[in-house]
């Protein structure tokens, strides 16, 4: 459960309205990775967490703080979006090149769909959509989204900052930034403390190690003439995991397969010169010969053994 | 520019077809982190890249190798969709359980859409969207979110491995696996390296850090009663950039801002009951003011200059 | 069956080209409650009615109707459109702020793809989805979400119409406001009818009411210190329906669950630290020996009763 | 800002897990009226609001409630997926049909993507997506919308509630039954209150009324040879505002206009024959006179006048 | 304007109903090539066509059959519908494996959302979107467009066909599949006609052809070693269009230019080494200067002219 | 498999960057026809191909070379955003038309996402999505679609055409249209080779021919008052295919059948008033008596054989 208060975590106080610089900002409020997006991923993984205590509650903690910057960056952009232009101005704009700007800028559904407020939408007014998102349950494979997450978004921030004068959007924009930076290390600390606690052997996720072919698993295969990727740490020196050293190798096939679909089932049409035989009708008979005989025995067995 | 051969890097043999599987591994071609993911990822990055040499080659190699994964996953598709049902199967369902299942969870595109052949969809026929990648020229961000994607895609493959028992299935997805064990350490070597050439100075992107506030870069705050989140590692100790401790705090506002949006545009039919005064009306005053001025005023020096 | 022909139901004749302006009247042709939207949602709701007669009529009338309404929505568009810049006007735009604003701001669509002519899409140029829309076979869900439809629709209609002085513009909104004040009358007159024709007992949808709980089902819970939510008339006072009172209460827990998902599945790699015992494997045990249980005690009985 | 607890407001307590209704459970947690829906409407309506005091804080209070409901549905969903198959399964099939349909219809992402969890997503697998939801900043408008997305999400409640025999499931959805019925009513007790205190005149949204053409504001037009439409309400009587009556006529065209689109401009390509003389060229023309003359007298004013 | 009536173009009787059948047909009502594509891509090209009479005539004639395509497969689908399952059927399933495949493969949105009706979503639940669909003003590649989609629509239709033995369900499927062999054959027929009437010169679309390369206009050129692509008519022989022989070469570079961006902005935060000297700073410098002078010496002259 | 070079086919350098002009170029990168999804469309068709040799390598070849075309245009974009404006400008802006528009129509994710280079949308800033392709396994049926995308993408690469004057954008976009040129006559060929090699009979897709209705396969039904429709070919003269000839007809009902979907499940709460008789409870009764008699006197016949 959920409980609200109207303050914000931090003041979102613009000097002026600003509606061309409005629209830019809604990249943090709903763009792949805005407010939303943590808001949404963090408090998805704390609902999926299965480790209780510290972990559960710090990610749901975040997850909640999350809510809030949401709600201090719209209250932000219905304060910039005052008295944004909503009525004819084929006169002003005539005269002035920056209202020019910001009639040809500004987001048309800022007046036609809010009424002059933020939408759930990215720069571009793609709506917010749960695709960005990920919980896994996994929460070393969690915490690397994480991490990039906020690495994007802080990245995402600064851009934005620059395109802006505005003392009050500044001074919120520097809490974000800050934000970020915590963030980063906040999950980057998470992975240690997973290895810390023994529930993960490192920071590779790495379930069913044993099944995974060795080779593929530490060689850069290059496919470029001249590539010169060979010069760096990934394609050289030791494993982070196991006793192992990287290789570098060119991109060969490793095997004789080619890339050639079967002969079609003759009934769904598909262009075929006959060339690899007859096609096997879609009658999925393996499935069926294999079904019917495995329910019947059983069947069998258990009317029989009674 | 590309070069293409009809070689897989690895092979992509089923030992026989199985249509109730092959709708669960289109997670692995086009899912949120599956083939079409990492290539799209990998080659826009790589077009974008902005450092010559090592950088550019290695993110263009593996980018180019993940064309070719997708090439394998889709022909493993077309293999194990042979023979799949297309017709009508109603006697047969009735006498074979294993078939009934076949019959529902069969993806229904994969015979209606591509005639027995994958789609760039998901496990659920979501279409593959450029909304999952990103290519910000930013390296050190990017190489986060490039690890996450390997993990998170190592992790849906190992629980795809556990839906099957066929060997030439498994034998290909052990490749899969290796691929993305390693492709993690390339990501993380790749920010050791951009660390060891001075293009970043730590792991964390912190551009324009001497503008972000300072505590909020080192503060974990709780919303949470009784939140146990105080006794894990991104609490408490030193942060991992700059000299400063890591502070745990309740989740007080920092400031007396409150969540509210200002008097509406009355033109623009906003539910408003006056009580913040008259509402600005929609003339972007002062853009319009202030343009115009500079606008004239340079003008007029530009003139009377000459 | 659908006849057609080229009157259109009203005129679409603006007084002068406006290219800006086209631009955001997409938001009223493709739009989240543009005419698409109700065209479709209405003749969808006509094709799923199941009360023959006055309703049906009724819903398929006004689904025919507004097809008409896209139809001149798109042919003002295109007179909007003509002329619109589409080569080249660097030197056009720097001396005049008028142009800047509206090249700046004119969808390019409207020129590389429909050469001239509306797009199906918003005013952001988001594609139109059938995800806008809903026809439920239950009419008075389906009244309630016209009605609201309706609303949205003739406040936007009113917020573009501010955004133009054309005289033809705005004689065809002028009659575009008119039918959306008729149609959210149409809808609750149908909601009164609905109720006369006694084929629901009042305004709430309540299936199943005789299972629902009681008290949530009357009381206003607030998640806010010092909410001032109880002061309305919906926090107090006679239940719309049954002989009942309306109740205010904290938000308080009715129960002691908690958020806590149960130990996961060994065989999906969740991060589990074994605190609530080991994780049911991923069997369905339980369908299973219910399922075959079932099936064989049945064959049994079959078998044996013949 | 926000704060949590680990509380549930209702218990979320299946008696035996079942990852087949959980797949059709989805619906309700990220469908088009799911709990995702009315947790962000009822949000960004709250930031959204002008009206502070009782209304503002009625929106925030359900928009908070509403994260809680989300976070129960997704407790409830990763309950009903313990123990769902995730392994191979074709013998156990072959013996039970009614793992057969549990195999055909689970969700796979539910295992391959969550590990045993809930997915932001409808029950066929779509991402949730903003363009489900609205904040118009007009209460009336948003509370239609409102009522609806309570009276959909009831009825599909309803219909979810008819396909399980689980109690424990039974209990929570009573409960969720019972708050779409208050909710239904909170938002039309919603409008009562804005019209007692002044804030509409009545529950029609009908900004510019003044504007607006008088007989189509209140005629049904038929589309349909013998329609029976004209025998309901919506066709005869008072209309609900203004001293008028409501009028049933034939769809006939109002004016004169078709449904052609203008002479194209002939730099796009478009195909035409000529017929309607020579297309404008895309110089804009209109614009750029008259944008000039308006810019360079006024400068010249500017100028001349001082 | 459009006129309805409630008669079907042709009757959609099945013989039973088939809640599994129906979840499969949805791909033909709201999937890339089903009828709700056809119709709105008709309709927007006849909204956009620029020549009256028989080309804009023939396009709505088509485009309003299509609404009555919509209305016959909605019908269709909820005779099928008819009956579905909608109640727990656990015991039910464990004795009829035909039901355990209806169970896991029925459509849940056809109960929960539409009560027992289709849905303007493909075979896998994707809601229709616009994106399908182009109305480009042109006619000739319009015209390609239809037959394309005419082609895709017939050889799904047949897929379909072959998915059920109902008799009432392949008597409309035998009419469907007519209209789609009638209507490729109406669109091929329509590139004749524009060329016969001398709207197009030829079937092949080449606006501005005077501009374009020659070489690369008329050559096959092969990215792969051993290709076998040149022994292809397209490889060889005379070219549709102008008096030239079609080659086919390697795909060797044209030019000596290589995929590298340039420096980046440094306001941008993009990775670089400086290897490409100081990125140009963001400021748009070019279009400043020269705009603001061609603005300038215009007032200028326009001043001192007068 | 692929391998890559740093060469692009032809060279991308624009005169001098163009920020807005960047904007609109978009639409060749990731709209419905941009070069992702030519690339992407002949990839999947290629590795959908069943036909082994000139015709699998055809297409092979040109998604190869279509991949090279994706660099070739993102390298001239960031080459064309280069010193885009990304700081704040509001003084320039206001002695500048030329900037102002650049200012208001610049596509802000080209900063803020990808910090000066292209972006995988179209340009509107939709994500580009796998809904825009299909690989059908049918050649003719996809050959037909390749045609249509090379006709559209060459009439929208004409348009953008006349949107710039800079020598070095339109060289590249000669090289462009030339492609499209080539290719359209590339399908084209591409189907009278698969006539001539005998792979099909005919340029119209007609499976299952001898299953379809013979008149409405050559009738031009008319829905228009007056249409001017049977004027032309396709409703006059010999089919394509067939000794027939074709029809011109009113749009009459071709049966007695109306839209009235049949009485409702009771269980799903659709409104309805009885007029049809009581509606079948959801059961699906008919396939479960149906079922379990095939199923067990299957089993029946089993063990009693036996």
């Amino acid at each position: 459960m959920f409980r609200h208060s109207a303050d914000l975590q931090f003041h979102a106080k613009p000097e002026r309205p600003d509606a061309l610089f409005a629209s830019k900002l809604q990249e943090l409020v709903g763009g792949q990775f805005g407010e939303m997006t943590v808001m949404m991923q963090y408090l998805w993984q704390g609902w999926n967490c299965r480790v209780p205590g510290k972990y559960k509650d710090m990610i749901m903690d975040i997850g909640t703080e999350e809510i809030g910057h949401v709600e201090m960056l719209v209250t932000m952009m219905a304060r910039l979006l005052e008295g944004a232009p909503s009525e004819t101005q084929a006169d002003a704009a005539a005269a002035n090149p920056a209202l020019a700007a910001v009639l040809g800028g500004q987001n048309p559904q800022h007046a036609i769909v809010t009424g002059g407020a933020a939408m759930p939408t990215n720069s571009q007014g793609v709506p917010w959509n749960s695709g960005y998102i990920v919980a896994s349950g996994n929460l070393l494979a969690d915490f690397r989204h994480n991490v990039a997450a906020e690495a994007q978004s802080r990245l995402q921030t600064a851009r934005v900052y620059q395109m802006t004068d505005d003392p009050g959007v500044k001074d919120m924009l520097q809490f974000n930034l800050a934000r970020d930076t915590y963030h980063q290390q906040q999950w980057l600390f998470g992975i240690e403390q997973l290895i810390e606690d023994g529930l993960v052997e490192s920071g590779i996720e790495d379930s069913l190690a044993a099944e995974e072919k060795d080779e593929p698993s530490r060689t850069f295969y290059s496919f470029h003439d001249g590539s010169q990727a060979g010069q760096g740490r990934w394609a050289q020196g030791s494993a982070m995991i196991g006793d192992r050293e990287i290789l570098f190798a060119e991109g060969a096939p490793l095997d004789d397969d080619i890339n050639q679909a079967p002969a079609p089932d003759p009934e769904l049409f598909v262009t075929y010169d006959g060339s690899m035989g007859a096609g096997k009708p879609g009658t999925a008979g393996g499935v069926y010969t294999q079904g019917a005989e495995s329910l019947l025995s059983k069947a069998k067995d258990k009317l029989t053994g009674e």
